[in-house]
């Protein structure tokens, strides 16, 4: 998304865009987003972030890393509910800003509500005034309250 | 991502998460982020943000309009390039700080640099020292010169 006018200078850009060096740009929380799809389905599962060092062991272990912003701490995908997310792809983006994993997700899946996606309300369209959601592929596929225990 | 811990009290969060009611939840700019799918490959071609006008021209038109970091302007994908973005389905996720457009991308591709998609390197996993990325379905669909002109 950057560009020439107030992005970085030309010969910057061009070498975050076509080089072959993994520059990752952080955000000013040391952050970037990272985009979890199942590897079947293409289906996106989740979407969070993950600083630098989630980003490194994610690379080096092939299992998701992420930072929680909530927690304000690094956070192995899993270590709570044994849905660890099995990394079978990895890309960055031109601006290198985020990263997208194709993952197979282990256990049931990767919402903390409970679903196996994240995105499991559609926005209708063509409406201007207020949106009334749609569940949508939204049926539980396990308890949130057995598998985090009743804290969460 | 929310939890008990730090993220909005329970009945808000119960709220954000299982009602019907859409309510983005923009971060300090005033930004959620979008995640543009191609609804036939399913393949991601970008990552952006919008803000509360570019989700409700979203919304109310079916095309894809986001907010440009970079410019610091609204932006309808496609107004210089004529590569609109067609929107068929909309997601929100759990925590509705984000969503997923599935889309048919129209003209060549999505990415200013000329590509389908953004996601054109793949990140080589199972390594902990310097990673070298490798080019994947990286070929140029476009020329960006020709579609921008010289000054982008």
């Amino acid at each position: 998304m950057s560009n020439a006018v107030s992005g970085p200078r030309p010969s910057a850009a061009k070498q975050i865009e076509e080089g072959l060096q993994l520059t990752p740009r952080f955000d000013a929380d040391g952050l970037i987003i990272c985009v979890a799809t199942d590897v079947s389905s293409g289906d996106i599962l989740m979407v969070a972030h993950m600083n630098a060092e989630a980003l490194q062991k994610t690379i080096a272990s092939g299992e998701a890393w992420y930072f929680s912003r909530s927690r304000q701490q690094l956070w192995r995908k899993g270590e709570t509910s044994g849905h660890v997310q099995r990394v079978l792809e990895m890309r960055v983006d031109c601006d290198q800003d985020c990263v997208w994993i194709k993952v197979e997700q282990q256990g049931a899946g990767a919402c903390h509500t409970g679903r196996r996606s994240c995105f499991y309300r559609a926005v209708p369209l063509g409406q201007s005034d207020a949106v009334r959601l749609e569940f949508r592929d939204a049926e539980p596929v396990f308890d949130p309250a057995k598998v985090y225990g009743s804290n969460e």
